[in-house]
C-alpha cells in the first residue's frame, strides 16, 4: 500500500533530461555549462527594473492594483501594448485585427502557452508534427500527454516541404490524418540548431496543411513558437506567420517576454483564433486564474516606457558578442571535420559531428567532456519519438547564452580538446 | 472546416462561473461585488514590498539570480523558510523531517499545485470525495479532467464522519473503490462556508480512509488545502493534518502565500509525499519549469525579515474589523429566517435562506439582487455533481474581503432589503 495511485499522465511523464544536466552542473563546481538555455547574466536588467518597480509601487494608484488578482487573460494595456509590439514586428503585411487584445493571453513564460495548447488541442493519440530536432520541452509535453509526434527535417531555410507533404500523404494514406492536430515550428533562430524559417517556407507550410483539412475532417493549425525571435543580432527581421494569407483562424503565435528581458519574471503571451482562446481561456483559469499581476504591470511598464526596447538593443549587442567569442574559439579549437553554422540570432550553435562519433549522455564524447568539465546538450534529446526514421546521436547544442566571456574561451577549448582526443 | 479540434479535456471544461460573476461587476460600475473572493485593496503591502524589492534589487548580487531562471522546485532557502513556517504554526506535535525542503515545492498560487496534483493522481472518471459544499475553482477542475465527485457534508466542526463511512462503504460495495484517489478538505474558514475542520475530524478522517486503502488497492491522500489558515483573526490555529500520526506518506497541504500576504505576487506552495513529489515536479517542469524567480525572492525576503509576520498581524486586525462590520449590518438588516455564522477567520460568511428561497443564479432573488446592484455567489455553484443527492439552491456565500466597509454596509443594506422584499 505504500506505491502511489499516480495517474496515466504521470506514469507517462519522464524525467526531464535538462534535470540532470542541470544536478550534474551544480555536482561540480567547475564545471563550465554550455547546455543549459539560461540568458545572459550580466546583461539583466536590474537597475531599470528596479526603477520601473519604484514608480510602479510609488503611488497606491499603480501599486495596489499590482499587489491584488488580475484577471484570467490578463492585464488588458499589457495586451494591447504587446499586440502593437508584435504587428508592428510584423510590417506592412501584418492586418491590425490579428492582433487584437481579445486575440491575446498573457502567461507565465510562453512555457505554460505550449502546455495549454496541448491541454486544449490534442487527446492521447493523436499526432503533432514537429522539427527534426526541435526543442526538447515541448517533446517532454508531448510525451506527458500522451500524444505521438512524426519530425520533419529541417535546412538552413527552414522545414522540408517535400518531407512534410510526405508525410502528410503517408499519414492520409494510413488513415492517421485525423489525429494530426498542429505544426509546431521554432521559427526563428531555433532551439536547437539557430535555424530560421524563411518566410516562403512557412507560408508554404501553413497552405501545404489546408490542403489535408478535409483527410483530417478538422482545422491543422501552426504553433509558431518565436520565442528568440528577439534575440536577432544579424539581418533582418522576418514577418510571422500571422502575417501571411488566411492565416487568422489556423495559426497560434508564442511569444515571450522572458528572453528579451528578465527570465526571472516569467512572462509570456500567445495569440490565436476564437474558439482556441476561449479554451485556453477556461484551462488557464483553472490553472491559476492569471499570471501574476505584479510581473504583468512590470512589463507593461517596460513596453509602455521604451525601456523595453532600449533593452533590448544592449542585449543585441551582448549576444552578438558572445556569439563571435563563441564562434571564433570554435574555428579555433575544434576539428575541421566538426560542421557548424554561424548564428545570426537567439543562443545557440549546433554543431554536426562525423556520423561514427557519438555524443548521448552514455557516449565516450560526452562522459570525456564531463571529465574535462564542460557539458552540452546531447542532440539526440532534441529528437522525437519518431518510429519511422532513428534518432540521430552524433550532434550538440552549444549554448552561448549563460556563460561568460572567459568560460566561452575555456569551455570550447576544453570541448575542443575532448574532441580532438576522440576524432584523434 | 472552421470548427475547433478541441480535445475532450477543452471540451469538458466549462465556462467558470466566477468569469460571468466578473464581467457582471464590471459592466455595472455602481455594483457592489459581494462575490469575489479579492482581498482587501487598502492594506496590500505596497510601501513594504516597494522596500523589500529596492533591497533585493538594490545589488547585482541579489539582483540578477532574482532576474534569472530558478529551479523547478523553486528556491532552496525560500522552501526552507517556508517549511519551518509551517513547521511552528504545527507546534510540538509537528515533525522536523516532514517540513523538510525536499518535501516542498513553490508553485504560481496554491491553484496551480491544486492542478498538479489532479493531473497526477487522477485519471478521467475517478473519483474526489470533497466537502459539500466546496471551493468551485477545484469543482472546475475536476470536470475538467473528466473527475467525478461525491459530496460529504460538512457541520460547523468540519466533515460528518459518519457519511465519509457511509460514503465508503457504499463505494466499496459498488466497486468504485479503487476509482477513489483522494479527499479534499479545506480545512480553515473554508471557501464558502467559513467552516474550520477540528483537529478530532480531520484526524479521524485519515485514519477512516486508512481501512479502506486494502479495498481501494492503493493509497488514498488526503489534500489539505489551508489557503485561509493564516487569516484567522479569533480563537486558536489548529495543527495541520501533517502533524497527525502516520500522516508522512497520506497528507497533501496546500499553502499560499498569496492571500496573507499579496494576491499580485501568487506564491503557492506544496508539501507531499515522495512518490508524489517525483511526480508533480516532472509535470511541473513542462508546465513553466518553476515560478518566476523574482517573486520567491520577494517572498523570501518577506519571510526572512519578519515583514511578512508583521503585515499578517495588521491584516488579521483588518479583517476582524470587516467581519465584525459584515456581521453587524447582516444582523441588522438581513431577515431572521437566514441562518448564518459569526466568521473567526477568512473571507467569507455564508447564509442559509428558507429552503423555499431559492438563490441560483437565475432566481429572483439574484436578479433582485443585482437590480439592487450587489452581488453574491450562489450557493450552488460550491456542490459537486453528485448523483446521489440533488444540489442545494438556497445558500449563498458573501465575501468580506474586497469590498471596503462603506460598500460592505451598503452591500449588506441592499442585499437585506432584496431578502425583505423577497421573504415578505
Amino acid at each position: 500500500m505504500s506505491k502511489a495511485s499516480l495517474s496515466r499522465l504521470a506514469r507517462r511523464t519522464g524525467e526531464p533530461p535538462i534535470s540532470w544536466l542541470m544536478s550534474t552542473a551544480l555536482a561540480r563546481p567547475n564545471l563550465i555549462s554550455l547546455a543549459a538555455g539560461f540568458t545572459d547574466n550580466e546583461s539583466l536588467p536590474v537597475n531599470e527594473v528596479r526603477a520601473l518597480l519604484e514608480d510602479l509601487l510609488g503611488s497606491a494608484r499603480s501599486g495596489r492594483p499590482a499587489l491584488q488578482y488580475g484577471t484570467t487573460p490578463g492585464d488588458a494595456a499589457l495586451r494591447r501594448l504587446t499586440g502593437e509590439h508584435l504587428c508592428r514586428q510584423d510590417g506592412p503585411k501584418a492586418m491590425a485585427q490579428l492582433y487584437a487584445p481579445e486575440r491575446l493571453i498573457i502567461t507565465s513564460g510562453s512555457q505554460q502557452l505550449l502546455y495549454l495548447l496541448s491541454e486544449c488541442l490534442c487527446d492521447p493519440g493523436d499526432l503533432v508534427l514537429v522539427e527534426d530536432p526541435t526543442y526538447f520541452v515541448y517533446l517532454g509535453i508531448l510525451q506527458s500527454h500522451g500524444i505521438e509526434s512524426r519530425g520533419i527535417p529541417i535546412d538552413p531555410d527552414g522545414i522540408d516541404l517535400a518531407h512534410l507533404e510526405r508525410t502528410l500523404e503517408s499519414l492520409k494514406r494510413s488513415g492517421a490524418l485525423p489525429r494530426v492536430k498542429l505544426l509546431y515550428l521554432v521559427s526563428y533562430f531555433q532551439n536547437p540548431t539557430g535555424v530560421t524559417t524563411s518566410w516562403a517556407r512557412k507560408a508554404a507550410a501553413l497552405q501545404l496543411l489546408r490542403r489535408y483539412e478535409r483527410a483530417a475532417g478538422h482545422p491543422i493549425y501552426v504553433v509558431e513558437d518565436a520565442a528568440y525571435r528577439e534575440l536577432r543580432f544579424a539581418g533582418d527581421d522576418i514577418p510571422s506567420l500571422l502575417a501571411a494569407p488566411r492565416a487568422s483562424d489556423r495559426v497560434i503565435y508564442a511569444g515571450t517576454f522572458s528572453k528579451p528581458f528578465a527570465t526571472g519574471a516569467r512572462v509570456g503571451y500567445g495569440v490565436m483564433p476564437e474558439p482556441l482562446m476561449k479554451a485556453a481561456l477556461r484551462v488557464k483559469a483553472n490553472h491559476d486564474f492569471g499570471t501574476s499581476n505584479l510581473l504583468q504591470q512590470l512589463l507593461k511598464q517596460a513596453l509602455d516606457s521604451g525601456l523595453y526596447d532600449r533593452h533590448l538593443a544592449v542585449l543585441r549587442q551582448r549576444y552578438a558578442r558572445k556569439a563571435v567569442v563563441t564562434t571564433r574559439a570554435i574555428r579555433r579549437d575544434f576539428p575541421k571535420s566538426v560542421e557548424w553554422a554561424e548564428p545570426r540570432g537567439g543562443l545557440y550553435v549546433w554543431a554536426r559531428l562525423p556520423k561514427a562519433v557519438k555524443s548521448g549522455m552514455r557516449s565516450k564524447l560526452f562522459q570525456t567532456a564531463l571529465h574535462h568539465d564542460v557539458l552540452y546538450v546531447p542532440g539526440v534529446l532534441c529528437y522525437a519519438d519518431d518510429p519511422s526514421r532513428r534518432k540521430p546521436d552524433h550532434e550538440m547544442r552549444i549554448s552561448f547564452g549563460g556563460a561568460t566571456l572567459p568560460d566561452l574561451r575555456a569551455g570550447i577549448a576544453r570541448l575542443g580538446a575532448t574532441l580532438h582526443e576522440l576524432l584523434g
